[in-house]
């Protein structure tokens, strides 16, 4: 398989999670754009579900050059672990009004959940730990210049949501490993072979 | 093994989450019914357990006769499957006043999730969309005849829920190989074998 | 391994979950304390951890005895069950509001699914039925001393939330394993080796 193919399907992966995700928190009002003139795609303003993509594929590339997943992790294990990231950021969407106590707990511990699931080792920790501080630092920057805010319920982390790390955890502990998981093969029943390029 | 004991239990199952599942959405104001004189089991109409029981066991025999699970699937993954649909029935009911972009979204993910888990092939992916299809349509009918309704901020979807093809889905999903499934015995640790009549 | 080291991890492990989930219910105004001049850490009297690690570390002891788990579990599995015990616990602090059916259906699938995943058997169920007894009855003592209370909307089973026994079965069904799963070494991919003293 070409090396271009993993990393085309990862980034479309990033983007339909991505826009998903997001038109979730701006029809909830978590979010909203505040740019005129920016086009919009579903709820996004259309560079969000590209910037999602290309953070997914960047943080696919250093785990791939980390060697993860460590075991390996099928196609279908990306269809699952994709659903739960996206399951988890809809689910973020019904956390207004809450404490950020429960929605940092809550979310907190089902990120961990996924990264133990998916590939529970350092390297992995490693990228979901960066993913952790990197994206939330990303969103304070957009908020900062004006394109977008969350609600003032919703932006308690430096102008973000307190919960966004965890999301953000979850969706680097997945990526880690998702560029060689897209490229397994099932050759038998409960057999997997890596098809690593 | 009889051919009749794994249906009247997948019967029973249906029949059980239907009722379980109903009377979180009439507990929430989700729905309502309308009839009067029906006579009342739990939260339901009498004739709404029957139906889901009759409506799972039909998804099954359909699964059957396509030869699903395409993997062994034992009663412990019935037991699973059956606790995930009963919970995310059960999370339906907690979703009024939400977006329903939000709850579809997120329905939809954890529905994904719950079919990939289970059996990942294209033949149970139709059995579940067929579902996702069918069910909501007859409830629509349900709805149209006047004995039940959806509440005002539940009813987008041609009088019931936009969610409600998501649920569906996750159900018909793990419908399609539960005849089997819970025919399997585990005849030592971590080895399983078919008891397919 | 010594014997002690596991149980002081379990009784860690349950310290640290019952802090963090009782920190969401004390946030979201599912429970206060009561007693004035209880040192407090986090959000709780500085009892109660203690006694949550304690009742871990019982039912941990019981379930040891009862050779529990039936089948390998390895420390790997004991983060995804304890992370999903805490998302549990966390979760019940977003139900204020909702009816004692939805939650008490909606956890009680949920505690269902950890069972079954964790350890389907009928020893383990002993464990987490004894759990999902004694628990409430132990915060309905507490509840009867005065030293803290469930708010009222979530105080309708003898003075503590409907859905509690749901939370103590989850929690006692994974702690029901946990001494051996926590020093079991996973020697190569894909194998693992019970470390029981």
């Amino acid at each position: 398989m070409s090396t271009m193919r993993p990393r085309i399907i990862v980034f479309l992966l990033g983007f339909g999670i991505g826009l998903a995700g997001d038109a979730c928190h701006v029809a909830s009002g978590t979010t909203a754009y505040d740019w005129d003139g920016v086009p919009t795609l579903w709820n996004s303003a259309i560079w969000f579900p590209f910037a999602v993509g290309l953070a997914v594929l960047g943080a696919a590339e250093v785990g791939s050059r980390l060697d993860l997943p460590s075991r390996p992790r099928t196609p279908v294990d990306v269809v699952i672990g994709s659903a739960l990231i996206l399951a988890l950021y809809g689910f973020t969407a019904t956390l207004r009004g809450h404490d950020a106590t429960v929605s940092v707990v809550l979310c907190g511990a089902m990120a961990v959940a996924v990264w133990a699931w998916w590939d529970p080792t350092f390297r992995s920790l490693a990228v979901a730990m960066v993913a952790a501080i990197l994206g939330p630092l990303a969103e304070m920057g957009v908020v900062a210049s004006g394109a977008a805010h969350y609600a003032s319920d919703s932006d308690g982390l430096g102008g973000v949501a307190p919960w966004l790390p965890c999301l953000y955890f979850a969706a680097g502990a997945v990526a880690s490993g998702v560029i060689d998981a897209v490229q397994v093969r099932r050759v038998s029943t409960g057999e997997v072979v890596a098809g690593r390029e």
